[in-house]
């Protein structure tokens, strides 16, 4: 019943949750799974890298790449002749893909071996990647891409000219067949196991940046910007 | 030529680089590429988790999962249940696979949106996981899967029992078919664009440790293992 009644805005709004698939539910530790689509856009918005993986040849293949996100689409750019784009651009109707975002937050060392574990949150998109040929969809993606590197970046660049968009060639993958997986909290143990000697519990990750190093030919007085310090 | 001469060590000394595959060479940003074996291996060894492609039902799967190294063999562990694990199992000669690890250094913020880019270090390894059936073999991949996250900690920790080595599956890759990749340094720029005002530099990520969470059950007096405080 959601975004059938009009509200006003632009567009319709998005169910709360991504219907799980038969790709998207797991095998095991399905209480780990979730399709909420607010935890899935956080959990992709603070990655820096997907690996994306496609088919070459019957094999698997999978790389890291940089990717943005415009609500439910996905963005990866890359030269015009990398495989995935090249692939991505002369298939029909596109190039299947599964698209993987991961975040390490902790150590979990339990007293036994067997119940070491690492806290995380992840993302598996499932789907089909287009190439995008619309030259405004094209531009708003390549700006999406420099945002999730650094927001607020985009508009403090020069953008690309007409040479570097026909080198840069942009795929699209829709937030459709998607699913989080994500561990969080202490120990688990085999009740026996509590008496063990062996000290337990989480050593979590701690994640930051270190000073900015400015590039050499930097003018004298260019400030640090804003969107930089904010991080 | 290398490893054929006896030098009274138990085993022979491999080539200082892998070999060149169709698979390993990129297609873009060659120079970017190596092949160096202590490279590969410090890659490895610095991450903890792996993204491991495989194909199901023609369609390329990425799952994020924990992984060891024992000299020229990666590990990946789990349930007998989950899905690579028992496909793996169940074909012959193995499941053709792709595990890649990355890490990312630092952002790079050029003043053309064109030269953004960041700073990592990657592993690619193509090849067949096989599944590991000798209980030996099993043993030291379980132990290195362990000291993977925490250097140290198999030896204490209390071992698998026959119903959690019954439980768990672990697959083997050979380090045969394999390439680092890596981006380091400044920014690159267009001559014309080093006038422009915006600034441009590295924003290097910094990676840590927070404080050890102890486990609320644990015996009052257990100090934090020195292996632990060594990170």
């Amino acid at each position: 019943m959601q975004g059938t009644a009009g509200s006003g805005t632009e567009s319709t709004t998005p169910p709360a949750a991504y219907a799980p698939s038969d790709r998207t539910v797991p095998t095991r530790s399905a209480d780990r799974a979730s399709y909420d689509r607010e935890l899935v856009h956080s959990i992709l918005d603070e990655g820096y890298v997907c690996h994306l993986g496609f088919v070459r040849d019957g094999a698997p293949v999978v790389l890291p790449t940089l990717y943005g996100r415009v609500g439910e689409r996905l963005y990866v750019h890359g030269s015009t002749g990398s495989r995935p784009l090249r692939m991505t651009g002369q298939a029909d109707p596109g190039l299947p893909v599964c698209l993987t975002v991961t975040h390490v937050d902790g150590l979990v060392l339990a007293r036994s071996a067997f119940h070491h574990s690492i806290n995380y949150r992840s993302v598996v998109v499932h789907g089909i990647a287009h190439d995008v040929t619309d030259p405004e969809e094209k531009r708003v993606a390549l700006d999406a891409l420099v945002d999730h590197v650094v927001p607020g970046r985009a508009a403090d660049a020069r953008p690309a000219n007409r040479k570097e968009l026909a080198a840069t060639a942009v795929i699209r993958l829709d937030l459709d067949e998607v699913s989080a997986k994500l561990r969080t909290g202490g120990v688990n143990e085999e009740p026996e196991d509590y008496a063990l000697p062996h000290w337990a519990g989480v050593l979590p990750l701690r994640k930051g940046y270190d000073t900015p190093v400015p590039d050499e030919a930097l003018a004298p007085g260019t400030d640090v910007p804003g969107y930089l310090t904010a991080l």
